[in-house]
């Protein structure tokens, strides 16, 4: 079965859209026997491979360290610091034997590497010179979730890169967030998807944190996608790990820290979710494992004139892009067509008698599913056109359901309104944890925090207990 | 302490050397609270990352689908097939909690994939026209180890890549085979690393495997390091798996496998402790994390005129090579030489007055430590002939040393000789495990196997037990 023989409508039943989908589009398959841990097929391999090498070099650019470190830590270094083992300790995995003989000593399995990465960072840092200190691995990280998983969403095993940095003073720190800000919205921006940019509120910072700023992606559900995090440490992790150095006057200081992280599958998730549609995957050209693909139109009498000249095509184009030329005999156009669009494809190019015999060539989109010509002449230059207006649309498309997703409400019911209508809600609120666990019993949703790249001001009540409101706050349900 | 200073040699005294250089190099730092797995620092990672791409991008040129399978295997399909089982059950890492509490069913981490992939590979192949089925995935495994571990030769956790292929007829398999002894082959000839490629005894043929191919790296100690193996499963976990296909006269038939690994940190070894010298790393071009360093040699009143000259030079250079200019004030010349020949860069750019005033440059090359002279102008081309001419020494003395390694033994007393003194014995052998067996008792070494890629047909009797000879084989110790 096919996701467009179905025509699932990605907005009004997006689980089933997105769980054939991809099936089908060789993402990943679901049907691994341990429950949580999926197998990722070749194009989501390839799209993440795409990802991470844009992330990394982005990083590497900025003085990250690409490094690796061990998948496990000892039970005693991981419940240093008091409330990050909290956060943690009911999810994480726990290896006590080894062949059939009990370890000496119990191994946690990194479901974030912070006790993993410190106490080498104790070692390394010594003084301030070695300061601004920063690292990045990408790795898989495990997390026992007993919440429904979904595949790429949440799962008890998942691909992330997370970057560890180490600095001489608070304000450092705080240039640090702006900076891996910079460098997660350039790689999401590349990839044409929107988000909120949130400050958590307290209550939902990362465990062990000062404070945690989140990217949410919109979903076609109206759940929101938080695909990476940026957190403040403070000096939380410096303290109980002892992460000292030498200021230039000599004395010792414990340094400032930083975390975040990259979730690649959620990002892959958000692509797939935001671009696709009816038909399947839509590809921004950059990362689309097959970019152009050229689909022969046999007409009898013509057939070595139509082969001939896609193979022209094929060849010139391959210099220059992933290109398939699809010549299976047993095969109609019209399932070459689907077959491709749903793999989301983003240019094909058609060849029939009309087209060789008036040496041009059709073009078709895959975002507007428009068809142009063009002149065989120009074919590269064309089609390096239709790419830069596949992504910008793509982009802005992104964009405006995002702000068409968001509505103010006035009161819990309009919250609980508005996501049953998948929007997510923009409310004021007095900051009190209580009226945001009060709204959450009542609409289901959660509060997800204030916009961090622009200021919105409050003007009214809280939504909840009508007090003054302190912040401007989005609802949503999460994955 | 610098490497340099101590002037360890690294064919009489092995061990000291390659620890301490490893981690002056910022390879890997060992010192790591859980014993058996270490953290690879940025040039380590930088060398891993260059080896893998270069070994995919082969691997998917040939048809290999890049996939990515979870961590764990469940107790039931880890034990299906006997020998396999029999083989790894010491050595694997069990998970039996998350959080605080039992999991219903154990996991079992991956010592290697089989069990992991296949109950996919059952799902996935149905017919004849789904084979060759070819797939690969870079990731990290764990093993239990008891013997003494040493950093990227034995760890308990190691990168690595393994290829998984299905196939319809045994000769298929043959075929495969062969492929994959090319691939493997042609990334370390690339590397400049030489070793024997061997066929293993039985009695040390993979658990589960008809029969095993190793890549056995000569080591300056006189160890062999095996770096890759290929491994012909025949039916042997097609049968248990039921992977199964159809045949194009409708019937049904198992599939053939085969199953092959590279081990990545061994590989990242064998060039450290092949190319390397006192003087500490050095690195074939293409793999360096740094190419080429420019080192300005001061000169009253010639400060400024220097300057510039290295500038523009870096300028030019760093559009081709990862180039480095040390322009730091507060360190002498001499020192940054010995810094970054420790560092294994290639080629030393050398500027001082004597240069600015000819518009010259001296380029020093670390393999053979001469220097050359070259004009200005023709700085690239110099530059990149002097790559061309490092590689190819390095790879040639690489051979020779591997060639002069090997030496002839005619009796267990003659092996254990040659085996003190760092050699690799070639004997004649009747192929019984009890002779293999008294002789690793005698002589310390193990029968490796014989040559896979010539043919050495023995010519007189067992050198244990004096019946007549069947195989020609090595012997060596092994890491």
């Amino acid at each position: 079965m096919s996701v467009i023989a179905s025509a699932i409508n990605k907005f009004t039943n997006f689980s089933s859209w997105f769980d054939e989908l991809i099936f089908q589009a060789r993402i990943v398959d679901s049907r691994f026997p341990v429950k949580g841990f999926i197998v990722y097929l070749e194009n989501g391999m390839f799209i993440l491979e795409m990802i991470r090498r844009r992330l990394e070099e982005l990083l590497v650019e900025t003085g990250h360290k690409t490094m690796m470190f061990p998948l496990v830590t000892t039970d005693e270094l991981f419940a240093k610091e008091a409330e990050h083992i909290k956060g943690f300790l009911s999810e994480v995995f726990v290896i006590e034997k080894a062949g059939n003989k009990p370890l000496e000593k119990k191994l946690i399995i990194r479901p974030t590497s912070e006790t993993i990465m410190y106490p080498m960072f104790k070692l390394w840092i010594r003084s301030h010179a070695d300061l601004p200190f920063k690292v990045h691995q990408t790795v898989n990280v495990y997390r026992y979730e007993t919440k429904a998983t979904r595949p790429l969403y949440r799962a008890r095993e998942f691909p992330w890169n997370e970057a560890h940095t180490a600095h001489a003073t608070a304000a450092d720190a705080e240039e640090q967030v702006r900076e891996a800000i910079e460098i997660y919205s350039k790689v999401l921006k590349e990839l044409g998807i929107s988000y909120l940019l949130l400050k958590r509120p307290d209550f939902d910072k990362f465990a062990g944190a000062k404070y945690s700023i989140a990217f949410d992606a919109w979903n076609p559900d109206g759940r929101v996608n938080q695909v990476a995090t940026v957190h403040n440490l403070g000096r939380n992790f410096s303290k109980v790990f002892e992460i000292e150095f030498e200021q230039k006057d000599g004395s010792r200081a414990l340094v400032y820290q930083l975390c975040y992280g990259f979730g690649l599958s959620r990002v892959l998730a958000a692509v797939i979710a935001q671009h696709g549609d009816d038909r399947g995957c839509v590809f921004p050209p950059s990362i689309a494992p097959v970019q152009v693909v050229i689909v022969p139109i046999p007409f009898k009498g013509y057939e070595e004139l139509i082969t001939s000249y896609c193979k022209k095509i094929h060849e010139r184009l391959k210099r220059i892009y992933r290109c398939v030329l699809d010549d299976r005999e047993d095969v109609t156009p019209g399932e070459k067509f689907y077959h491709w669009e749903m793999l989301g494809v983003p240019v094909r190019v058609e060849i029939g008698p009309k087209e060789v015999s008036s040496s041009k060539v059709t073009l078709f989109r895959r975002d507007t599913l428009e068809r142009t010509e063009a002149d065989l002449n120009d074919v590269e230059m064309r089609v390096e056109e239709l790419m830069t207006k596949i992504f910008t649309s793509l982009k802005e498309r992104s964009a405006r359901i995002m702000e068409q997703m968001v509505v103010d409400a006035y009161s819990p019911d309009e919250v609980k309104k508005a996501l049953s209508e998948r929007k997510i809600a923009r409310i004021e609120w007095c900051g009190k944890e209580d009226c945001a666990l009060k709204l959450k019993e009542h609409a289901g949703g959660e509060i997800r925090g204030s916009r961090f790249d622009i200021v919105e001001v409050p003007q009214r009540n809280c939504i909840v207990c009508g007090e003054k409101a302190q912040e401007v706050v989005y609802v949503a349900k999460a994955y």
